[in-house]
């Protein structure tokens, strides 16, 4: 979630500073420490009641500050939700054992253990109920947590097709949604207890089944 | 949702009369003409509120009848919600041309067309966000909308086994589940209009791929 900047200074300290060049206002500089805990209340809250029935009292509520201080750092819902739907950005270990079918099975795995049961993967139905009405915080969502989960996949599997053990003309995108498809609808409609181990391995054999260079 | 009476009735409107040995209300028996504009009212407010947002006035007014018209038959949300999700069910006609991979392709190009761009489809992501709190909901959603839908699909591979084309021990729910998955699963995170005819067709020779009898 952090990401190390050169000079060793927190970026999401620095980011609650005004930009250089605006006069800060008058006062002591807004304390950030609890800025975490609004952050992951805001979270919680979105996965408890939508963007529609969140409310900022209840985020300040939970994070156990003010509502003042709340609306100091986000004059809106919106700017509240859509940072806080920043902060999904997971960090994927790249799969790289040499072994295309373990690769395969392990970013899959990986995608399986970010599903329902956590609380971005609570947060997909909201967003994805809010499209219509919200664009941006589905499109923020997907950008952090669909798609980098997707890239992990992918990446093994264009491995696949340099290595020439998969088909040349691959449609890496195509492939990519045979592998997570299965598993991200079986955990939605089904309940996050219903894709095993076996059953990735088992998706992943016919997937290759299909997708092997001749 | 209709049960065959022995006695041949119509349970729906049967249900409409007070319990045999319950005394009717005095006055005339109640108007259902309008039940089905109520019904619609529901899945339409369902789809855009969620259970959680959904106001037994918002649906009265849809559905141009008074609140009194639509308590006197429902008289709580969760029953009004229960029955109008008990209609999505969806009869489908079965694919049975001869060919497995022509009826396979049917079977999921059947899936796509009652996806995210239908009613049926937008409740979808607003019964599962409420699922915790109701579970009771997205189980007749699940009932009504999804197991039908995966049953056409499974009603073609288990014909494909019997006739000795797919394996003998061919896991029927999982071949399932990868026809259906990267489709309902492409539809719901990266728009309705993502998923072409082609792309079924290349899922569907792929999944194949892998599960043919050898």
């Amino acid at each position: 979630m952090s990401v190390a900047h050169a000079n060793g200074t927190d970026p999401r300290e620095h980011s609650s500073r005004p930009p250089s060049g605006v006069a800060r206002p008058p006062g002591r500089p807004r304390d950030t420490r609890r800025d975490p805990l609004i952050i992951e209340a805001t979270l919680t809250e979105l996965a408890a009641n939508g963007f529609g029935g969140l409310s900022m009292e209840a985020v300040a509520a939970a994070a156990g500050v003010g509502k003042a201080t709340v609306y100091r750092r986000w004059p809106t819902k919106g700017a509240l939700v859509a940072e806080a739907l920043a902060t999904l950005a997971t960090s994927h270990e790249p799969h790289d054992t040499g072994s295309l079918r373990d690769d395969l099975v392990a970013a899959v795995n990986a995608v399986r253990r970010h599903g329902i049961q956590t609380l971005s993967g609570r947060i997909m139905p909201r967003v994805l109920a809010e499209k219509e009405s919200h664009p941006d915080l589905f499109d923020t969502y997907r950008q952090q947590v669909i798609v980098p989960a997707r890239e992990q996949v992918a990446n093994v599997l264009r491995r696949g097709v340099a290595s020439g053990e998969l088909k040349a003309d691959l449609d890496i995108d195509l492939a990519t949604d045979m592998l997570v498809g299965p598993v991200s609808y079986r955990q939605y409609t089904a309940g996050s207890n219903e894709v095993s181990g076996t059953r990735i391995s088992q998706i992943v054999d016919t997937v290759l089944g299909g997708i092997r260079a001749d």
